[in-house]
Parts: C-alpha cells; sequence; structure tokens
C-alpha cells in the first residue's frame, strides 16, 4: 500500500504468521489485532488510495450520478473448487449482478465474517484472490469490515461484497420490462459452476475435470447493450439455475416462457452428473452465464454481438417470452412434449454460491 | 408491498409460519422457498419501488454523483438487548459510517446469513426492526440477499449492511486531514452500547437499567457540517470505543492526541460495570456518539451547533491534537498524570456488534 504511511514493524510486536497462524477472537475486536490484520494482510493485498485513506467509509464520484446497487453474501463449501474459489467468486457474483444492470462495475466493498480458527494462510489466498479478480473486473475493493465470530458460530469464511456502478444502459434494464414475443438469449453452456462444486465436496464420490465457469460479465453485457438492439433486461444465472432466472422474470413480468431443450447447451460432464445425481441441468448454478431478453426482430442482432465476444461464443437463442398471466416457464423436449421448467422445490445445492 | 403483483396464495401452497416456523436449507436454495421467504416476509417490511422490481440490483440516481460507501457485517450477540437489536444496530452502525463522511445517507443494501433453525418470528422481528429504523434514519433499503447455512455452521444471524449518500461535505472528511492544534469534540457519554449488550449477555449476572446507545447520527454530522467551521474529519465510536476511533486517526494523521480524563462523559451504571469487569470505559463501544476534528478557533462554534442537536446536548471538548510522530494518545487523568491510552489488545468484548 504505497500511499499509506507504512507503521514501523515494532508496531504490532511480531508480524502475522501467515504460514501457521490462524484467526483468533482478538483480530475481531476492533483494536491493536484487529489493525494488524488489516494492515498486514488485507489492505496491502487490495492496495487503492481509497482504503490507504484508513477513513471507514470510502469518498467515490459517479460522474453521471446513475448508479446501480447490488449486494450478495457467499457461503459457498468449498472455499477453492477448480476454477475459482470464495473470493473470486464474492468478485465476479457482485459485479454480474451490476453488469447486468446495464451498468459499468467500478466499486465493491467486502465484509469479511472469519470463524476463529480460520487459517490465516488460507486468507492471504482467498484476499490476493479476490485482489486479482478485481482487477480482471476492473473494480476497485474501496472500503471493508472484519468480523470474527467464536470456532463453532461460522464456517471458516464468509464475505459479502456490495458493488457499485455506472448506469450507461437507458432506460434502466428491469425484469419487469419483458413482454410477449420476446427473444431468450443464453450466453453459454449451463451448469457448470454448480457440478464443479459438488464435484469438489468430499463426501462425493464423483470426479470430473469440469471447471466452473465463474468469470465476469461485464464485456458481455456491454457487447449486448452495445449491440444497438431494444435490450429489456438481462440476468445472470446463479442459484437455481436457468430455471430460477426465468421462472423470477416471468413473475416479475407477468409472462410465460417457452424454451427450446434442444438449443440449450449442456457440457457432457455437466449432463452425466446430473444423471447420477439425480438433478436438472436448468437447476443447476452457473457463475458466468447470462440471459438477455430482446424483440424477437433484434434476436439475431444481439446474438452476433454476444458471439464476437470472450465468454459469449456459444450463444444461442433457447426460446420466447409467451402470453401467459400464470408465468409458467415451459420447455419443448427432444420428444415433441411440453415439460413445466418450476422453480427448485426440494434441498438439493446448498451453499453452491 | 402495493406496487408488486401480489402472487396468488396458491403460488406458495401454504404461507409461512411466522409463529413457530424456522428458517430451513431450502430458503437458501434460490427456489420456491426462497422467494416465498422474500415475498412473504422480508420484501413487506420493506417496501420500496426499488424492491418491487424483483431485479437483482437497484437503480438509482445521485443527483451530484459525489458518493460516500461503507460496509459492516453485524455479528451482536445477543441479538435482541436494551434499546435496540441486531437489524437497528445493522442499519444505523452504516448510516453513521456514511454521515461521518460528511454525507447524507440515502441507501442501504441488505445481506442476510441465516443458521438453519432460527426462527422465523426472531427474523419477522429483526426485519421490521431495520424497516422502522431504515424509516427514523431517512434511508431506502433498495436490494438484498439471503443466504442459508447447516445449523452449527451460523449463528442464528448474521447481516451484512452496505450504505450510500450523497456527500455536501467538499472537500471530503478524512482522518488523514487531522494536525496539530485541532480540537477534539466528543457527543455524549461513552460506553452505553457496550456495557448494555454485556448486561444482556446470560452468562453475566449484573443488572442495569442502562440501553444502547444506538441511533443515528445523521442529524448531528449535518449540524456539524452545517456550522461553518472548517471540520477535518468526523468518526462514530463502535468497536474498541473512543480509543480506538482516536488511535486510528492519530495513526492515519501521524498526530498525537492529548486528553482530559475529567472532559470525557461517563455514565454511572458504564463506570460501575466497567470497574466491577476490569474494563476502560474508553474502550468500550458506543453505537450514537461521534468525535469531530475541527480548528480549534472554530471549537466553540461546532460546540454549539453539537449542543442544539438532538444526540448531542451533551457534547464537550476532550482534548487536542497535538505533535506526535509516534501517534501516541494520552490522557491527563484527575490527578495530574499523564496516562497511555492504546488500542485495546486483549479480547474482552467480542462481538459487539
Amino acid at each position: 500500500m504505497a500511499s499509506l504511511p507504512r507503521p514501523p514493524r515494532a508496531r504490532f510486536g511480531r508480524s502475522l504468521d501467515l504460514r501457521r497462524g490462524r484467526v483468533e477472537m482478538l483480530h475481531g475486536n476492533g483494536g491493536m489485532a484487529s489493525a494488524q490484520l488489516i494492515e498486514e494482510l488485507i489492505a496491502p493485498a487490495f492496495d487503492n488510495p481509497w482504503l490507504a485513506r484508513l477513513d471507514d467509509q470510502a469518498a467515490l464520484e459517479i460522474p453521471s450520478g446513475r448508479l446501480v446497487l447490488s449486494t450478495d453474501s457467499h457461503v459457498v463449501t468449498p472455499i477453492f473448487f477448480p476454477g475459482g474459489d470464495i473470493g473470486s467468486l464474492a468478485v465476479y457474483g457482485t459485479v454480474n449482478d451490476v453488469a447486468v444492470g446495464g451498468a459499468t462495475p467500478l466499486y465493491l466493498s467486502v465484509g469479511l465474517i472469519l470463524e476463529e480458527g480460520f487459517p490465516l494462510a488460507q486468507l492471504d489466498r482467498v484476499v490476493r484472490s479476490m485482489a486479482r479478480a478485481g482487477r480482471e473486473a476492473g473494480v476497485a475493493l474501496v472500503t471493508g469490515d472484519t468480523k470474527v465470530v467464536e470456532r463453532g458460530h461460522g464456517d471458516g469464511i464468509f464475505i459479502n461484497t456490495t458493488g457499485i456502478g455506472e448506469r450507461y444502459a437507458a432506460p434502466p434494464l428491469t425484469a419487469g420490462s419483458v413482454r410477449p414475443g420476446d427473444a431468450i438469449l443464453l450466453s453459454g453452456p449451463v451448469g457448470d459452476h454448480g457440478i464443479a462444486i459438488l464435484a469438489a465436496r468430499e463426501e462425493l464420490s464423483f470426479e470430473t475435470t469440469l471447471e466452473s465457469d465463474v468469470a465476469p460479465l461485464t464485456p458481455l453485457t456491454q457487447a449486448v447493450v452495445a449491440s444497438g438492439a431494444a435490450i429489456r433486461c438481462m440476468r445472470d444465472l446463479t442459484r437455481g439455475g436457468l430455471a430460477a432466472a426465468l421462472n423470477e422474470i416471468a413473475h416479475a413480468s407477468g409472462t410465460g416462457m417457452m424454451l427450446d431443450e434442444a438449443a440449450i447447451p449442456v457440457r457432457e460432464p455437466v449432463r452425466g452428473a446430473c444423471e447420477l445425481l439425480g438433478l436438472d441441468p436448468l437447476h443447476v448454478a452457473c457463475e458466468g452465464r447470462l440471459v438477455a431478453f430482446c424483440a424477437a426482430t433484434d434476436a439475431d442482432q444481439v446474438l452476433r454481438a454476444m458471439r464476437e465476444t470472450p465468454g459469449g461464443e456459444a450463444s444461442t437463442r433457447v426460446g420466447e417470452v409467451i402470453d401467459d398471466p400464470r408465468g409458467f416457464v415451459q420447455l419443448q423436449t427432444g420428444l415433441g412434449g411440453l415439460r413445466m421448467i418450476d422453480w427448485i422445490s426440494g434441498d438439493q445445492l446448498p451453499r453452491i454460491c
């Protein structure tokens, strides 16, 4: 943290043991140990002038004054998984919620809830991953807070991130503006994140080379809006997968949805794992995919823009919005039948994000 | 939630049992149960047009584009205590961090981490308290997120709030601008919140009529800035009490502080409990007090403005900033001696906020 006057080492006595040290209750008491944790471990990773001021809040500028605000707490288990970790997930998860609002994500706040005994080495790894993800997504982590709870009253680390972006889409993109006839565009295969997490859980016996799709959606959302088409809304697919996103939007807009099963890409390892575990891929979480809604006449133009953008190469048109005040989401199967795609109702996939 | 198309009751089958129901894992899976928890319990309390849109982010306007952003996670135990609860604390805590930045708090995000088994009746009480506190402080709770963790991996309820305010103070108030000669003004007695929490813990045997001082500091911070004096910085006193706030500011500004013990108000029950428990009142948390730093020549003018404002009637000048590159905070005792006021270093007061 170049701009912070570095305290003499003696300020904290011994420096933190990042190899064998653990989070202790006193790291949460707002005193010297809290300051040491922040100054030696957290702030150096997030290095930026706002944090360096050591205020309890960050003063920021957004020239237009048009904001988008979004928040997510992350409780994923395990915290390290193929393709990412709770740190990158916490950054990209909130970046994506801001980006699909037609805004450029700019600033994040970070709230850590640590459990007594959590290894400092893992905290260091998570914090560095957050910093890397922040650089990748072009957002600054400008203010934060760290709390510690007793052993047995937390689970290692929970991370809240709250993101602010400057909205460039006008009017605001909102689920309520979706209307019958609109095309439903999907940016890539579904379910990679959820299956990668499940495969990383020790109690599960299946192996896969699959990685989480966790990634920032900023470029793709910008390409969608820049296509010039009338975009109604975008949404990133997270908990509950494609099914939850479409049901939420159907409910908010008072419409129905008709999907074409053959058009929805599902990778082989995801399909296989879902069959093994009795899951529907449409219910499985992604962390780097979105759906976009636009007028049907604009669909090809938007799809072209998506396919030309990294992360959107496999974009497809997966269905259309229909007139259905009941808000049903239905799927035309390969065999010509119709299947209801309901919200997930059981408890199959806890703590996926 | 007037503007949300109310789903027919059949949408969720049976409505939530707010008397005997408990949080279950499936309330966190992003499916129908999650939607029911939000639509029946959370959204009605926070009723506002942003939430009613059911988007994953809120589109907001801040005319000037000058923002202040602050975040805090709240893990206080017990969650209900004399004078407040984790809900009002989560709202006012973040409102205060924004307000002391010289900004008018406008919007909050809310991130809930619930433990499986947490009573819905308690959740309902907390959420209503948050809504009431939001109205009291003039902030809208515009976007949120709810996660559920398994029994034994959380502790009932943790609440992150992140606040956005529009900054009216120019230049930004920042700890780094404090300089030798500045006056240190304190808005009222210290330690009420911390002692009220400790008294509410079952394992402690002392009783007190003391209530937490938890309250929004917006009017007081506005009065300080409107006094017309050159204000360097303000800070609300939370974890670590007055001692932590002053040490942080001394460190950030490369100055020392000299306090006058006789000028620092401490209520009798706080003084008594501190003697009983071996605590220093200067280390005990407040949630409705602030310190303000201004040029010494302006001190009387600022004090007058503070005393005329509800919540600031007992404001006093408690010391001055001195030239001390070591950043020491010292106290002149009633007996004429000098005592170092260090950061809290032990682990006396866990989970006070």
